[in-house]
């Protein structure tokens, strides 16, 4: 009972309860990889206690299969607590091979590093599973015409693929940065003890080898100080965040008005408006992304004006916020790839609108440019005055006659010609350039994102069982044993 | 099992856990003081079935003492939770009594208001705590000397107590803000129904006193849209969390120079390193202020260009985040209020520090200016060459002789008015003017500063009480019941 | 030429500028008031140098009226430019009055708050304008009818006066906040000198009614080293553009679909599309508020983690920040101002949508309970059954018939009492309890906000003379001397 | 004049203000890439006017000599008065080949991202500026010893070269992530119009490749809806400014113990305490990363819960908050480069700091258990009990003799090994695993750092010199004309 009643309430036990549901694994892994480490010293001490070693392995590794320690006042941590379980079936002396060139600081860092690795990866799971949501809508509506705004104001017609395969043109570079974040957090602290490294010749390739890394931290310095590592994470989720804040925004506007109608699993009613069918998903998802906004913050205020030196601040202080970090992008990705998966654009009420827009006036500017010799600025004022004119007679800009622009002083277009200029349709199919929204063009798209999306997926699964083989590996080696 | 399943994971599940571990009697008071405002509407229909809302009010009162439900996916939140045990129990009709212009948005936004009452109080007290340790503190050390730095240099000498005593009138006006957020707070949302209030005539003034609040909101509309009294709680968190990273971050230094040395329950040694005695308290008091800034984030993202209307941002979905800064806020008040309660300045060192410095050197200056005929740049420069010139010669100011100013083409200062012009006590003494460090000019703000203290705890006790008497008259009412 | 290239650059020379173009009359307030301070010495070297002393008010007086010293390389601030130009003319020995028991630290802080204080006024006339837009638009339409929505789908209807209300109220609040954040500023720092006073008996409060402030700072250590004044000033700003993000988002959504029409003047067309009319002010007003917000962030950032202390991350060098924070809510204030001044409530539109939404269901639910022996919840779900038919028949709400009803089970309601319940008008008037929006209730309140604004007027009007007054007074005195 | 006054001071004129000081070139650059790709159209009308193109291009060209225009109340923006002043010479028809199938949405989006460019290599040159100068300050120092802390305590020894490499990594890995943010972000918007393209077949790839882009944005809509290459700048800003915060924290505690002294040209005095010599170069950095976090944020901000569309959010309004962003962190790049570069380490005070440390205890354990039969635990306790016993006797671990270790209950360690094994030389000397302090080791790791540097050195001239190019050829190719 040393420990102050307030350490223990706000720190001691919080971070043993957090440690033991979230770190428990990792530091058995990391234990037994360090150990292993220590078992290949050249040092005669250690070249004449291999067997002890071996049964600190085996008695690592049974630990894996017995509940884990509770919080109890004797011990500061979670890492104590399995020595002191070790030492009770094992003595002082045996446990000491672990204990020795070991640091919480390394041994905390890298087990840290192990946690991030998998919620990374979780991260990638769900933004490609978004993703093949996304491209399965953009795959149904090739065609169907959506006005797109700009400005909060009707803009022009595109499709709704067009628009999915903007989106998903972002998704593909969160993606890039994502793996890419993973390459940079990926090597091993293990073996800096608490920041000089040891003098024992520890093999630290060895063990960032045996624990799925890419290579050991090359300062061991660094190794212990660093949180660029958790920045990185933490704008990757912030950056994932604030698109898919833009882009559920717009699936709500379409929920409002209809034109995206969510699956029944997704709405709720009201307990005093009997006419209620919201779609809170959306709206929840959107609150998710609000809070990982926010929970980015917490991370990058613990590594604000501190030293750069080991500390607690970026080291147990934050996991929690991390993991919280992943909870709310989790949450907001699983419930809008349900949205996209379960929702349903309406085709019908999305044509509608399609033809009671004047959102075809730039087209109608480009057409007078080519037939008569109309500057772009003359058209676009024709068209403005056409447009306007027509608003005050309450028509909309598809009605407009050739009569209509020869009475605003204008030129007389073919009727074929006018009529096709103000079809939105066929104002899509007109734009065919690099990028544009023409069914065809959009198709290719979507089919070279498939493409790349399977890679993705790929490169996804390979790292999974990289971390599950070495995982495997450390536990497997005790297994074997007769 | 209408609702999708990462509906129900990552939204009513959740949601539910929170209400049941932090709502459930703020439920429970709200729905109480809503049935006995039903039960006084002149409408006939009621009047014919005041015995039914006695039997609901027994229910509902009965609660209490029951088990919470668990979540289930029958229902989406704890109120209808609730509703189905009473229904069970009375059947719909005597329940309608209780959904008689009550919907979740106004009754949601109560209770929440009544959590964050609760929260604002904790805070409150946990400040006056921390407070009275810091001016015990002060009140010990009223002549004890620090050498003051500014701009990471030292400065000049002051004492602890006035050190203190700064910080303490930053707290000061902390308390008089949170006083203002709870009063800004505490009016009642309940009888606003969806956002119009209701057709039934409910006294909304009485529902409000039932629940011991000021008053109801005075628009309906605002007591469901409105997210400001949120923006307010976390405004002074943030503001707290942000004086006290400033305050903690030189208690470290102090404590890493062994100025300042915590009690051994609040450090901790090393897993490596034998020597260690790390102030870990206080930089783990440290990084609850950060996460406290961090959530404060999450909260303004969430009322971020949204509209202005009920939405689940500042609703359900931010409730768990006001918690959270609620806790990081709390445990970095306990833990640098435990730090301050049982460390100890060191004095002997604080002494040894202040005979060391060349901190008097601004008060060597004003005596030349005093008694001869220097200007102030004159006298600052003369003072600034003699701490060159005995720094060079590896000398400190306070070894100054007569002789040292004579050989830089300075006056002869009398011995006896020299020694006082560099003595960091005669230095402390001399500055007696409004605010100044002398001890009986500090020993008076520390004696009104305790008076007001008082006076903040006395606010504070009839604020809990109030709130005690409300709560305790809505359970007591049933349970005078024969 | 002493300083570093890189040293100049960055921080000279663009504080300098800062200085000169926010800061210089001030620094000449708080200069002179200094002055006067020194000269009530009752030190004999003071008492015979009264001339000498005239002199220096007269030159300090002088300054005002000559072109500001620009950014040279021989002096590190504008304060010591001043300094400069006073030496130059007066010789040191007369300018050493100013120096005595004076400090950048606290001369610099005591400016920041001056100039602090007038941005805060500034707000405060900002938000009273806004404030008289809106209550002026409130009177036009407290009967306009608004379907309000909750959860991004129409709710209830209520009326534009009701809404306007509701923003109202807070920011009411607002108002209230930014005066206590005034009155939390309004004590000087001057005459604490580095930090722990001087020596000289320096009259402070003389000083601090010199320059209108309430009184001196208690503790001189607090003078030179708090920032929370400036955090209340950014928590008050990021409060007021939180609430207007929201207000200006519900204006877009009305603008975006004509319900609200800006001014011409507020207004951009497009180079490209013709029919464009974007509410672009709005626009510019949502981004305004987010900068502030942002701008925020700075500020906090800067009082992180650093010594409670005399530094300049809260000094020098946060006052940009301060001032760019204004610029963006000064920016996102007039914006919003005017348009809601020019702006237009297009009451034939909103007649329309009010006629064809479902949101009188709630109503229609709570008169099937008074009239009949339904439960709320089976008239809920009735009301809930009737609006699902109507609209797979292409019906909406307010065209049900008595017949309807009875063909889903219900009862037979009067036609007359149908009509009613299904109104939006009836709806609005028959909710006419506290806060509730019928339009003579709402009027009420209007009446109260408009007088409640009146006397904030007034609060503003002498807290600006008061300021006047005292600069006055510092000018005057020196031009009254023959 | 028909603007909005509101909306010309707060909108219009600094947007104008801006375009013209940081954008005009980009402007420019982007609008003559665009008619030369309109002068490669099939398109007969283009062929005919083959000769205006060449005119138009032609006065494009002159522009750039021209004086640019000021801020008139006619035209809303630089671009629409560059319009003006082309017509003014050439007519509208003439200027209408500008004009075919661009928008400002994509034009500004271009040139926004050609800015951005520049601000992108300008921190990496910074970076590699500042990068050189630490590697320069660690081969000086591979052998000078430093004790380092962890937890606010000293910890081990190490060295000054040790450390700076940690940093190195640090900046290493920032570089790499710069150079990627820039590979994201250079893509092409021009050719995209409003949102879909044009109708016009316009070359994009030849416009990208014209204005130095890797390729056009292969979605005409992405091209102009998407803001994360904003917020990856922003990331990238944010991650330096956040690793740097702690680096300079480190600094100013060793300025602030002499142990890292600034040069003259970087320090401050006092203007009343004449002994003062403040490292404010530091403290001014680091306030510059904390207003580059702040700042960050603004650019977050005004990408949350928008629409994914065209908007100012993230186009004219931010780009001022991107500038101040690059602004700050300059700043705070170069102050440290100029502090590391003139700055010494005093290896006299850090030798005299290593030789009173009590950090070698960890070696003495490790010696222990290698001579010894002594597991690490005990050789810890014991290292731990002598350390505490020296310093209640006022002495220092380095004084320990073998006798002090057996009055313990210790074993006798060889006088010389003894020596050894608490000489902080000796600790760092054997510690010379991968990644370890040892000198030999550090000077391999600066070596490979150096070239790693010389490489991103070499990247950044590529990437300069390719925009050089791209520029003068769109400037060259007018100059050619006879």
């Amino acid at each position: 009972m040393r420990f102050h009643e307030a350490y223990r309430r706000h720190v001691l036990m919080p971070d043993f309860r957090f440690a033991r549901q979230h770190l428990a694994g990792h530091f058995l892994d990391a234990m037994t990889a360090h150990v292993r480490t220590v078992k290949r010293l050249k040092d005669p001490k250690i070249q004449a206690h291999q067997k002890d070693i071996e049964r600190l392995l085996d008695e690592l590794q049974k630990l894996r299969n017995q509940e884990l320690p509770n919080y109890n006042s004797e011990v500061p941590d979670l890492y104590f607590a399995f020595n002191q379980r070790l030492e009770a079936k094992l003595g002082q002396e045996t446990v000491s091979f672990l204990r020795m060139g070991l640091s919480r600081n390394d041994l905390d860092m890298t087990v840290y590093k192990m946690r991030t690795r998998h919620l990374t990866l979780a991260i990638i799971e769900q933004v490609c599973t978004l993703r093949a949501a996304l491209l399965a809508q953009a795959e149904k509506h090739l065609a169907t015409i959506l006005i797109a705004q700009t400005h909060h104001q009707p803009g022009q017609p595109t499709t709704v693929a067009h628009y999915l395969m903007a989106i998903d043109n972002v998704l593909s570079r969160h993606l890039e940065k994502l793996f890419d974040g993973y390459r940079h957090l990926n090597t091993c602290p293990l073996g800096s003890a608490a920041l000089a490294g040891s003098s024992h010749a520890l093999e630290r390739e060895f063990t960032a080898s045996e624990l799925g890394f890419d290579a050991p931290v090359s300062n061991t310095y660094e190794a212990v100080a660093s949180s660029d590592w958790q920045v990185d994470f933490v704008n990757n989720m912030q950056s994932v965040a604030l698109t898919l804040s833009r882009f559920v925004n717009d699936l709500i506007v379409w929920a409002s008005h209809n034109l995206f109608r969510l699956s029944d699993g997704l709405v709720q009613g009201s307990s005093i408006m009997p006419q209620k069918r919201n779609p809170v998903a959306l709206e929840h998802a959107r609150t998710r992304f609000s809070r990982t906004l926010g929970s980015a913050q917490m991370v990058i205020y613990s590594s604000h004006n501190i030293p750069y030196a080991d500390l607690n601040d970026f080291g147990p202080d934050i996991q929690g916020a991390l993991v919280s970090l992943y909870i709310q992008l989790e949450g907001g990705l699983e419930l809008l790839t349900a949205c996209l998966q379960e929702g349903q654009f309406d085709t019908g009420k999305l044509a509608q609108e399609a033809l009671c827009s004047d959102t075809t006036a730039t087209e109608l500017a480009d057409e007078l440019t080519r037939h008569f010799n109309y500057s772009f600025q003359e058209a676009h004022h024709l068209a403005a005055a056409l447009v306007n004119k027509l608003s005050q007679e309450g028509r909309i800009l598809q009605e407009a006659t050739s009569e209509d622009l020869v009475n605003l002083g204008g030129p007389r277009l073919e009727v074929k010609v006018l009529k096709e200029a103000l079809d939105p349709v066929a104002f899509v199919e007109r734009r065919r350039g690099i990028g544009g929204p023409a069914p065809e063009r959009v198709k290719d798209h979507v089919t070279r994102a498939l493409q790349e999306q399977a890679e993705y997926v790929d490169r996804l699964a390979h790292l999974h069982s990289q971390l599950a083989e070495s995982h495997q590996n450390l536990v497997m080696q005790r297994k074997e044993k007769p």
